[in-house]
């Protein structure tokens, strides 16, 4: 049987254009010969439709496009993700066999944590049906009824399947595709069956899926892999026959109590008999640095793409924050689509204008000048009378930042460019960022990505391109904000590479401070860590989004109320 | 038997203070003679707390407080909302007896819509107990459990409960007391049974909650209502000997088989005999108009003080929406607590001057003046080599917003007084507002206030001060956000007795477009708003918290991607 898996990249909300790119696929494995084609979850309407599901016009037109779709997909199977709708709404994937819709699944466990809302929209199913095509019987079910080991999967694996097609939308974090693999191998060996997985790939808003698409054989092998961050089509033909034989060598799965299930028997298996077996594709996956990268590219391209910006502006401070953007931004647009701004300060050094100018240089982007000191005298003036006798603080150190904030939103509105903001994990944990000033913009590329994972990734760039991009002097210096003389972020925070650890054990795991110093952090660095953390949730709150890719990031993945007067005892005390 | 509501005003996440307060207003329902006192649900943690509930330092110590409390509570019974740990979370009601906890409800009907994410945290309960006191049946209840008329309440009531206590965190929305106290007094007189709903008080970031609470007698008679948008404790006599006199008279009742529930017998009736009956207070609840302003007053209020701020800080344009914001500020905090702001432009007319300082004036709060035509001459001057050539156009609207917001923010930063914006639902839902410039700021008292709906306030407000708070020129004048010559709303929006009814359909129900034009909707306007709504998401999501008090705001209660191509069949036409 040969199997065709559509990792495609669609639009939320785009149906008509979604619908277009799922028969284009269709006739792609169609013309590779294969006689099953799976598309991710809710590939009709994109992930996550979130309150588009609550507007009836949607799952109607949702519906109407199935149709479509059912009627482009004769001479092979085709499971698509849908809604169903049927007097409630479920997470569904559809069976078409024949020009038809032939059967429909219902996804059981309806992820309600992190990003997820699905409890919000729909009922979770309760039917494990089986399909047998040419007397083969084949499991299809969504995302997470793969995950437990005695979930739908599992039943239809015992009650006969020899291929589980398992459709997805994941969003990605680090290291997660590692576990996924690894789980999708032991379900597959567990139960003696081929697991077929394809995921959606693209960016949508905050989240980034991953592709990657996978086949791991009845020995839990990966015998096929589709690329990660990009679309494609993963061809790959399978044994079933070898499942069988091998179950008669499975002494415990022939002793468990055969499932019954409901059965929709379909004809015989369409499309043209398989040729010699071909040797499948296995696309490498990136490492550990270069697959974060990618995600911060694949994030940042379909979030400027899909919202239709020509181009994209980036504050260009000659530092390090604002040089991965602009680098990622390129990588995502290429050079022509980017600009960049320098807007000194009369607290701007040389070496910075120098850096941003090199970055420029290095990148082939544009470079626009534009100084603030005019507009930040004429504001001072302004506020004399009212700051009379109080001294410079934090205040003229924001409005600096807001007039560049301004001058990023005066170019964006006058050009239709989009304003990408520069801040890091670090940053946006801690507050030690403005407020419609270095965060007044649309997409925040890199707000999930910690000061010390931005270095990192600045030299691996720096290294798999073999050339300077990032210029060395701006990974060489102290990380300063230039808002007063000499001011350097350690001033204010923590070292990075002290604070990141307590960070992430703090905002991503819920670690407590108390156990965070018993592991060995310093507890004035804790505790100012976590009160920093505590009192900067209105900031995040009127954040743009930007890519997640932690397993926590700060958004729709992390709701704290703004209001909030709980404080961990061990800051309590030291507060 | 005496009843006593304690309607408390908590803080999510202050549990010592929540605790010192139930501790308090038990002592008082002592004093007052009660045999049994309720508190809201979650009265320890504060309603909603969101993802503290990950935490679980949060959760142990909300254990410990339940503990203080039960060892507080002797000589009455009391009905505590906690979360309840019990190798996974629920959202439970204690019943404490004799000075420890005797028992635990766990709340089966979880929402998970609209601002509600409970599926989120908590396992649902499946245990439907009955609580006999002194030889009578009580049932335990919390929110929704009681909306249905089949759930556990009914089952509570059918198995011999005379008495039902249900413990609520309700947010409020216009004229929702009145669906719910039709909806209480029909679960009342259905199972002939005495209803004791006590709710929350208080705002939390978007939330309010209004109070209300009540006592619904065996007929659905409303017997007693406590203050609405006040702390309240509500003291009530209830005959328990009436709902089995009527039971014997109702012969539906006495044919339904009696539920089999688990029962825990707790001794004698704890606390005085109660002395002749009293007559129960019934608050009168506000008119419609009345009802809005007081939750905005009160959601104001709250966020301010729950977060600490001395003062507010507000720019006056002279128009109506920084007027009522203004007037609802004064009535939350005092006329010393609200500052105005003055910030003319070469735009600004002398009536708008006169109008602001009138409103100060009525309102006996100080108001700066703060022009902004240097920065803004300076800034003009500074893009000028970029915007050779092209004509003004919203950019230059947009830099005076954002000059204005950034000297609201220099204000904030200096003398920590917290910004309100004045944006109102008509503004939010077209976009028809200034990203960091009028929308800079910490709360957004009228977000989710509709244009028209900030008229009727404001002369519902003059009319109850039998005085001119809000100037009537304000009143008088057509709407203008004078950031050009001659601008006014309806250059750019339709008519505002147009575009609110249509708006209001289409975010809070919605109604298609194509429906709104069959209801006799201007077409025109119906595109025009339609496709305003869809594009401006991205501003929403940057946008401060503001009160609920419609029953779709943004925000929470709202979730559309931004990255969106969906747009509903007749504005895709049109457009």
């Amino acid at each position: 049987m040969r199997l065709a898996l559509a990792q495609i990249n669609g639009t939320v909300g785009d149906l008509r254009g979604n619908t277009r790119k799922i028969i284009e696929y269709l006739e792609r494995a169609r013309g590779e010969g294969a006689n099953l084609v799976a598309f991710p979850e809710l590939a009709i309407t994109g992930y996550p439709p979130e309150d588009l599901l609550l507007k009836p016009d949607f799952i109607r037109e949702n519906l109407a496009c199935l149709e479509e779709i059912a009627r482009a997909s004769r001479d092979l199977i085709a499971i698509v993700g849908f809604v169903d709708r049927a007097e409630d709404l479920y997470n569904a994937a559809a069976v078409l066999y024949d020009g038809r819709l032939a059967g429909v699944y219902h996804k059981q466990f309806l992820p309600n944590y992190g990003v997820f809302d699905e409890d919000r929209y729909y009922r979770a199913g309760t039917e494990t049906p089986l399909f047998v095509i040419g007397g083969i019987a084949c499991g299809v079910s969504i995302c997470e009824d793969i995950w437990y080991p005695t979930g739908p999967t599992a039943l239809q694996a015992q009650a006969g399947a020899r291929l589980l097609v398992n459709i997805n939308a994941s969003p990605y974090h680090r290291a997660k595709r590692l576990g996924r693999e690894r789980m999708l191998g032991t379900r597959a060996a567990d139960n003696d069956v081929i697991v077929a997985y394809v995921n959606l790939v693209g960016g949508q808003d905050e989240l980034v899926f991953d592709g990657a698409s996978a086949i791991f054989d009845q020995s839990g092998n990966l015998v096929a892999r589709a690329k990660s961050f990009a679309e494609d089509l993963l061809v790959a033909d399978v044994d079933l026959g070898a499942v069988f034989r091998a179950r008669l060598h499975d002494p415990l799965l022939r002793k468990i109590p055969r499932p019954a299930l409901p059965v929709l028997t379909l004809g015989p298996l369409p499309g043209p008999e398989p040729p010699a077996s071909r040797t499948a594709r296995v696309e490498p996956a990136p490492g550990p640095l270069e697959e974060v990268y990618r995600a911060l590219v694949l994030g940042t391209r379909d979030y400027v793409g899909k919202n239709r910006f020509e181009a994209v502006v980036i504050g260009l401070s000659g530092g390090i924050d604002s040089s991965l953007v602009a680098a990622i931004a390129v990588d995502a647009l290429g050079p022509q689509r980017v600009v960049g701004v320098w807007m000194p300060s009369r607290y701007s050094s040389q070496g910075s204008q120098d850096d941003a100018r090199r970055l420029a240089e290095n990148l082939g982007i544009r470079l626009l000048t534009l100084p603030i000191e005019g507009p930040f005298r004429a504001v001072l003036e302004a506020l004399e009378p009212h700051f009379a006798g109080l001294q410079p603080n934090e205040t003229e150190e924001n409005i600096q930042a807001r007039l560049r904030g301004l001058y990023l939103m005066a170019l964006s509105n006058k050009f239709g460019w989009l304003v990408l903001t520069t801040g890091n994990k670090s940053e946006m944990a801690t507050g030690y960022a403005t407020l419609y000033g270095d965060m007044a913009g649309g997409f925040a590329v890199i707000k999930d990505v910690f000061k010390t994972l931005v270095f990192a990734l600045c030299r691996d760039l720096n290294a798999r391109a073999g050339r300077e991009i990032i210029p060395e002097s701006v990974l060489a210096k102290p990380p300063s904000a230039e808002l007063r003389p000499n001011q350097k972020d350690v001033d204010s925070l923590p070292p990075y590479d002290v604070l990141d650890p307590i960070l992430q054990a703090y905002v991503e795991e819920d670690v407590l401070p108390e156990e965070l110093v018993a592991r060995g952090a310093p507890p004035d660095a804790v505790e100012r860590a976590v009160r920093l953390v505590e009192r900067s949730e209105y900031k995040r709150r009127q954040a743009p989004p930007g890519v997640k890719i932690t397993p926590r990031a700060f958004g729709r993945d992390r709701r704290l109320p703004i209001t909030n007067a709980y404080r961990p005892a061990s800051v309590e005390k030291g507060g």
